[in-house]
């Protein structure tokens, strides 16, 4: 019998020499559960999908062969191109930013690969590792996973309960080994919660973040996606207005496309004073060079052409399935549950029974009931929240969602009685 | 008069508070250099810039017309993707690379938005500050910029000269306070000198990476633009050899389109062992979740109906216009100066009269001559190299080629005979 000594020069033992920080990365619960999409039968209330049926098809259709319309200029947009993105992309998306209440210049504007490069640019900006993260709990996990790269700590932001003052963030941070960084939030239709800060928040935030001189991270992602209610001013634009200027502002300000009109594109932006955007523009460089300028020069014409009318389209669309699954959720949930009725955005936020483990209902529910969520303790930095799920009204047409939320509190009631 | 005490919690004042890494970011030469080309009359020996002439933009044009063609596949390639990229485009690579003697599969490919984005994760997965990167001086600049993010130390690899033992490499890393953690080569007409790693050399990084327990990185950007001699075993193929398997493999292959077909899609990717592709998968969720899938896509369609014959049109082009070069610099420049003979890729490397500073040389040939090239001190982590230039001859057609280095040289003999 042959026998093998282990051989300690190859892959296979290699993991304890990666960089430390990627020991931290882990699979996303959120990603690993887009496979289950793949599965025809399931109803998902999982990822955060756009409805591809809201895609406009036809204009990008066109708007790729407008692009690549002569030799001369497809030579243009399939080469190289500036760092920073699009001139006439970022002019544009100036002056929607102005729309909002802050006035910028193009070179205020950094386009993106999507907003989740957004993150990870500012995770690199602001975090050495040891360093504090503000975030809520619970939060975004991409956001999360974007700034692990850097091994920050987190704290955990609390604008409405009051009991945490600037210096017991310092006093935290210090003991955690590094000094307060950032404030990150998703003021609007929050992911996960679906809930949106009041403008006494925006203002107690903004005073904390001068208290700690600390730039705020705002990820606007869902912010256009408002079906009831008015609109509340940007956190950036309350500072502007204060600051005077966006240049003097601490908010930086984190948009994208990709709700709106198609995650394909992967454009996004980041709306900041232009210091920062100059030395986000170095680590854009670094990252990726650039962003695709075909997709940029697609989107800058489906932004120009059409940017009101699709968000129209996609607010009466969305609303409806919103309408659809709170209905049902008052229809069929135990009355120990709650949940979270979102002005905006594509998420509900559900807290179950205490007794009720979210990640154990899931494998039930996937099994037993064919619907897909996901548990609410991948949003949380100390892993709590055991109770709680995300469903997301984005994808499912009308039908499945009053169907899947039937069969998901079937199983709610089950095991709530047997417990 | 009003007087106003300075704000310290305003943008301005923000650089001490950037992460230490931010402060080792500076704007890359060669991205400020592209600002150049935007002069109409510059001859530009600048950017490695594939020549747009080139671009297969009919086959692009079509292959985005497919990609879009029913609604119910643009509803999928308009959509969030998985992020490990195409599958199909994935196993056409696995099928090139094993062409190239590395045999693999689909699952040890991940797509990247250019090898740009391939050195910055590998940076991210393998360095911790102060571990130390082994490369060659001069190197690829870019590569500085992405490993830079991670704050590491830097030594010289030498293969040829032999001085340098793996004790001695250790050494070093340790009093730079950790320990060597990967070693990058270009192999094959390498950015910036265009010189190939001989057979010996290849081995001799094999003996080096094992005896130091290391990774390899092997960027193969310009591996495909042979336009003499006879290919060169990658060194990942002689490591998959000797190994048994690319997934007992140490080397990281960084392979991309750009060069060849266009860097306008922003498609290139990785080839490595399983376990290495996976945690790198993890850095691409949380970078920016996945490269646009519709450029992927057009990218397989091009891939598969054209490489080959793409791969014929660049080399016969660009061999011509380097064989324009090399004689023109033997025409014109003064017997002081040398340069490489590249056997393909883009670059030649000039190094001029001890005397002369190419960064001051530059200066006095944009504003006199009308030409740009890049100073060769960028590509050294020391700055050495105060006499060195990168020539490419990618862009600029013959007649430019010659009467560019006709005019670069004019300004070389003056500034050679006045020193």
């Amino acid at each position: 019998m042959e026998t093998k000594s282990p051989d300690p020069v190859r892959a296979g033992s290699w993991e304890p020499r990666y960089a430390g920080r990627a020991e931290r990365m882990q699979a996303s619960e959120i990603r690993e559960l887009l496979k289950l999409l793949e599965k025809p039968d399931i109803i998902s209330f999982a990822g955060g999908i756009p409805d591809p049926a809201l895609f406009p098809t036809a204009a990008v259709r066109e708007a790729y062969g407008a692009a690549l319309g002569s030799d001369d200029q497809a030579g243009r947009i399939l080469q190289y191109s500036i760092s920073e993105g699009d001139p006439q992309l970022r002019a544009w998306i100036a002056d929607h930013m102005a729309s909002k209440g802050i006035a910028c210049q193009t070179d205020n504007i950094l386009i993106t690969s999507g907003s989740q490069q957004a993150l990870e640019f500012l995770g690199k900006l602001l975090l050495s590792a040891s360093d504090t993260a503000l975030v809520t709990a619970p939060t975004y996990l991409g956001a999360l996973q974007a700034f692990s790269a850097s091994e920050p700590a987190y704290d955990q932001l609390q604008l409405a309960m009051g009991n945490r003052t600037a210096p017991s963030y310092r006093e935290a941070a210090q003991s955690a080994g590094g000094s307060v960084k950032m404030a990150y939030v998703v003021p609007d239709f929050a992911n996960p919660t679906g809930e949106t800060l009041s403008l006494e928040s925006r203002h107690a935030l903004l005073s904390l973040a001068r208290e700690l001189d600390i730039p705020i991270i705002e990820d606007a992602a869902y912010t256009a996606l408002r079906y009831d209610g008015a609109e509340l001013p940007p956190v950036q634009a309350l500072d502007v207005a204060d600051a005077g200027s966006i240049d003097a502002s601490r908010v930086i300000y984190c948009g994208t496309f990709s709700k709106v009109f198609t995650p394909g594109l992967r454009v996004g932006w980041i709306c900041a004073s232009q210091p920062i955007i100059h030395r986000l523009t170095l680590i854009k460089q670094a990252s990726d060079l650039n962003s695709a300028a075909i997709n940029q020069a697609v989107m800058r014409h489906l932004a120009e052409t059409m940017f009101d009318a699709q968000v129209t389209r996609a607010r009466q669309s969305y609303r409806v399935k919103r309408d659809a699954m709170l209905a049902a959720l008052e229809r069929h949930m135990p009355s120990a549950t709650s949940w979270t009725k979102p002005d905006g955005g594509l998420f509900v936020w559900v807290t179950l029974p205490a007794s009720i483990n979210a990640g154990d209902l899931l494998k039930r529910s996937v099994a037993e009931a064919g619907v897909a969520f996901v548990p609410g303790h991948a949003f949380f930095t100390d892993g709590s929240g055991t109770n709680t799920m995300r469903l997301s009204f984005s994808l499912p047409d009308i039908t499945a969602i009053e169907n899947g939320i039937e069969r998901l509190a079937g199983l709610v009631r089950a095991q709530h009685l047997s417990a």
